[in-house]
This record gives C-alpha cells, sequence and structure tokens, in this order.
C-alpha cells in the first residue's frame, strides 16, 4: 500500500509535472526538474533516517535479489570469506547466491525451528576474518524481524543488512552498519527501484566481475545516473518521504506500527482458531503469519475475509497459511477490521 | 514521450485500478491482477513484433546498461571471444563492459569518423569462432542507426543488438537475431524495465558469476517474475503495446517515423545555419543531431527554441552540439514545429 495522499498527488501530476507539460514518466532523467526529483529523494532521506555524510545513498535497480548478488561482488575480496545468519528464506537465498562469488560460512541458522525465531546474537559462530556479516531484519515468509541487532563494536565485520520488507517502519541507527539494502516496493514507493546506504570505506571494494550497473563506486561517483534510473519509482519514493517527514517521522512510524500489529497478535493470541507460530519476542511488526493448522480452514477464511474487502492475505506459496502484511501506509483501521474479521469468523463456524 | 491516451488511462486508473481498489503501485505481484498485465504484455509484444514461440519475452531490470554485463555473462563462454561492432558510445560501453567476462575482439568500429557512419557490414571482420556478434542498431548520441543488418545466415554466430533506442519503432524480423535487448524508456514506456528477447538454444549458457536476476534461463522459468518485477513500468509498457496494436503495428509506426524523420533532415540538408554530421544512409529516425558549428549560435538556438516550448534539444553532454528525438510519441506536430522554428531562427539571426 501507499499513502493515499501520495497516490491523489501522483495522479494529480501525471500529465503535467508542476507546470513542465511533460510526465514525469516522459522526463530525461538529465534535465532540471528529474536532477531535482532525486536530489530532494536523497536530501529527504538522510533528514528522515538520519544518514551522516560518510554514507551514501544510492537508487539502483534489481530489487533486493540483485543485491544478493551485488553485496558479494562489492564486498567480498579474493579468498576471503563472507559470514551469512540465516533466519529465513531470503536469507537463505542469499547466502546461496554469495557463493558464486566466494566462500560463504553460515554463522546461524533456525532453519531447524523453519524459522519461528531468531538466532540468538550470543549464538552466531563467525568465521575467523570475514569480509562481512549479512543478515536479512526482516523475513516477510516467514514473519520474524529482529528487533535488536548486535553493536557495529561486538562484530568482526561490517554488518550488511536486507532491511526491504520493512525499511522506514522503525528508526535506523545507520552508524551500525556498513551496508543496508532495501527494495522500495514494501514501505516506500513501488518495485523497480532498491535503494542502498553504503558506508564510504566500502565503496571501492568490488570484484572485476562486478557489473557497472552494481558497482557502489561507479554508481555513487555518478550520484546513481550512470544510466537512466527508474525516475518514476525515484519520484514516488521522494513523495513517501515527504509524507513520512510531515507525519512524524520514523519514530512515529514505529509507534502506529508497534500499535497496529500487537492488536492482530493479541487477537491470534486469545483466538481458538488461529494462531501465529513466530517466538513472541521475534514476531515481525510488518507480516503477521498465522494459521489455523488446517489448510480447509484457512482457506475458508480467505474467501470470508476476501468478501469484506480484505485482500491479499494468503501466506507465501512456499509455507501456505495466512500472512497479513501492515507495511506503513496499512491504516490503523486496516488491522482493525481484520481483527474484527478474525472474531467474526470464529463465532459463525 | 508517451502517447497522451495512454497517460490518460493510466492517470484514470491511478487509485484503482479497474475495480480492484488498488493502484498497480500497490499490487502484489503474484496476485490475479498484475498476472494479467503481464500475460497480456507477453502476449501483446509477440504478436506486434511476431516473435516466434521459440523466443522467451522476458522483463528485466538494469537497462540497457545492466545487460552490458548481462549479455557476456549469459553467452560468453571460458575460453571464448565476442565480436563487437563499435559504431557509438552505447556499444563501446558494451565492448568495455563485456572485457570483465572473457575475450573481446572489435569486429569493426568507426570511431574515427566521429561515428558519422556505420561500420560497412561487408568491412566486420570476425574473430575465428565468436560466441556471439554484437551491435547497437541506433545510437542515440551520435545519431545513427542500422538501416539494414547482415542476414544470420551470413553471420559466424548468433546477433545480439541493443535496440533500445528504436525498438518499436519500425518492423523487425526476429529471427535474424539471437537476442534483443531493449530498455524500455525510448519508444515502449517509462524508465526502469528492460525488455530481452532471447532465442531458447541460447538460454542457457551462462556463466556461474552471472547474477540470478540476470539470468536469461532462469528469469523464463520464472516468467520475469523470480523476485519483485517493476510491475507499474510493465503495466505502462502494457498500454504502449496495446495503443501500437490499434494504431497500424510497426509498420505504420515506420511510416510515420519516415515522415518525421525526414521533414527535419530535409530542413537541414537545406539550412544555411545548421547541418547534420552523419552520412545520409546511416541517420537515425529517432535522433536528429545537428549543429551550426558554432557553440555560441548552438546555445542561442536552444534558448530561441524552448522559448517556443520544444524542449530537450541539447546534445549528449559528451559530444555538444543539438538533438532532437523524435520517438514514437512524437507528433508530427511536434517534427513540423522544429522545422518551422529552424527557418525562423534562420530568418532573424
Amino acid at each position: 500500500m501507499l499513502p493515499h495522499d501520495v497516490l491523489s498527488q501522483v495522479q494529480a501530476e501525471l500529465l503535467d509535472f508542476r507546470g513542465s507539460s511533460m510526465s514525469v514518466m516522459e522526463m530525461s532523467h538529465r534535465g532540471p526538474e528529474f536532477e531535482q526529483i532525486l536530489a530532494e529523494a536523497v536530501a529527504d532521506l538522510r533528514l528522515l533516517v538520519g544518514i551522516p555524510s560518510n554514507y551514501k545513498i544510492l537508487f539502483l535497480q534489481g530489487g533486493g535479489y540483485g543485491q544478493f548478488a551485488g553485496v558479494p561482488l562489492n564486498l567480498l575480496g579474493a579468498g576471503q570469506t563472507a559470514d551469512y545468519v540465516v533466519s529465513g528464506g531470503w536469507s537463505q537465498a542469499a547466502a546461496m547466491e554469495a557463493r558464486r562469488y566466494g566462500s560463504v560460512h553460515i554463522a546461524a541458522t533456525t532453519e531447524s525451528t523453519q524459522f519461528t525465531q531468531i538466532p540468538a546474537a550470543q549464538n552466531w559462530a563467525f568465521s575467523p576474518a570475514p569480509a562481512y556479516v549479512y543478515v536479512c531484519s526482516n523475513e516477510t515468509v516467514f514473519g520474524n524481524e529482529m528487533h535488536t541487532l548486535p553493536m557495529a563494536q561486538n562484530l568482526p565485520a561490517p554488518l550488511v543488512c536486507d532491511a526491504s520488507s520493512h525499511f522506514l517502519s522503525r528508526p535506523i541507527d545507520i552508524t551500525q552498519y556498513g551496508v543496508m539494502i532495501a527494495g522500495a516496493q514494501k514501505n516506500v514507493g513501488p518495485a523497480g527501484v532498491t535503494i542502498v546506504i553504503v558506508r564510504d570505506d566500502l565503496l571501492d571494494r568490488a570484484q572485476i566481475a562486478c557489473p557497472t550497473v552494481m558497482h557502489y563506486q561507479t554508481m555513487a561517483q555518478h550520484n546513481s545516473m550512470l544510466n537512466t534510473p527508474p525516475c518514476f519509482s525515484i519520484y514516488v519514493v521522494g513523495l513517501v518521504l515527504k509524507h513520512l517527514l510531515t507525519h512524524g517521522g520514523l519514530a512515529a512510524a514505529q509507534i502506529r506500527n508497534v500499535e497496529k500489529s500487537r492488536w492482530l497478535y493479541d487477537a491470534l493470541d486469545a483466538s481458538s482458531r488461529f494462531s501465529c507460530p513466530v517466538r513472541k519476542q521475534d514476531r515481525s511488526r510488518m507480516n503477521v503469519v498465522f494459521t489455523s493448522g488446517d489448510a480447509v480452514v484457512d482457506a475458508a477464511f480467505l474467501a470470508f475475509a476476501e468478501a469484506r474487502g480484505l485482500k491479499q492475505l494468503k501466506g507465501h506459496r512456499s509455507v501456505g497459511g495466512l500472512r497479513a502484511s501492515l507495511y506503513n501506509a496499512m491504516p490503523m483501521a486496516g488491522a482493525a477490521a481484520l481483527v474484527e474479521a478474525i472474531a467474526e469468523f470464529e463465532r459463525i463456524i
């Protein structure tokens, strides 16, 4: 979901962007209109998150999956090992992709729990001198989220974090990270743009095989405009950033997200039909997975909810069950409607 | 530029796509609405171009520049050489990028003419057994276009063509190509989606180092949905394809493009102030480069044209001068207005 006022503004400006007589979809990315859109998006993201000047902000293409290759291609030197903490399917896929480019060590995994838990930080077992430590801080499919992360000083290497699915849902202390990657399509904008925040000292470690469009240093030198960037997606991201800035920033977003997800988790914990398999302290505020344990009942609830206008509640095809996504733009009323639907469903079946 | 009726439809559907109560920017790419958008775009492109079933159509990210790496990563085997025909800056950049992944042979180049000519096909000097022969069939910066290409039977390897900047401006006999790549942002839609058309026998030759998001075979197996595709860009591409289908297809597009560009080239050839440096038979119908030979006069014309509402006429920053882009959606009246501006400018200075 995107905020309604953002979509309304996109609609109003679609044929004529602020008197330019062009749509953003038609602009040259080298023209003054788009250059300003990009500059404002970078400045607003810097302000919103509090990103110091020794971090570069890149707008790339290829999604989180593209960065599964982009991270090792940029950071994994010859003969080095990268350490991966596996807390779900996305970190697992990232580790698998990294093996194309060098040695990978699994520092911890909770696969044996079916990712109903995050690997506890005190049990992460690092390789002797890793190039980086990789985590996915919110796993959409399994509905877990890292609510605390080790401080940088307690890690043997820079922390690389795929924060795609909860980026801008809570405050971020970016100084604890070497690289943060975030596909925009959850909280930040439409699919098609990937935000990469890189600390300066990590910009220039890329392998020869790194495609230029993935090369952090080169893209930073070209201000994300080596080639045509995904202009329209960046424009919408910019509007979402301004929306967040005028709605209390990330602290306020976190308060709303804590409250929305608590309603739903409380309802599930009180439910006689449904439950959430994820350990309480590791539950995601973005992706609430739940199930009755019976595929027929789950399917019945899906249909019941759809009839009430509650869409996109199907669990990921790889795990089944049900899943509610409570991204930033989901209003409180949306979560409340789902809580009500669960209660009503329980009454009638 | 995009067709006005396409932009109007995007605007009308922006908040509620055909009764779904969702914007296309908000849809799950696994939902039925987007699956239909993607399926229609593939089917319409197949119909419009006439793409037989032994070619796959992929919607990727990363632009043409991404494919400068994607092509050798997918097609250049260990110990093999790739042959590049260099007719401008884009083919030159593609050849440079390919060197990361193997041996590159320059089969021909017209750099010594400052790319005012296309290398004549009879002079292309191939390596003994190239993996592929690479061309960029329209060079935007230098304003040249390949109006004829050698038949596949006369080439030592599959032809790989970057057709980004004139894709869908004229009929295409895709059976003469092994791979055609096209960033959408010129004739086909907004920036952020790259169309790749691959013959089946070339799908599965990728190097280990090929990132999964660039891997033709994998992306074909996942119907371009291994990860979240650039949904909104694909949706707009789909509307442009339907627009072209209902406006006479590629044959009619070619007739319009021939006529539009002829007006302008005739005016330049008759001009006492301006001229086009490109050899007549190699001139691009999409990108008309011209100059007075005097940077002050060029700048004066730029300002004069802007005041008449004729924008984006600045030559590429690497070569200077002037450039008019006459992509599909530029109406005849746009070209006529430019011809008139040239005549009027000559009268007053």
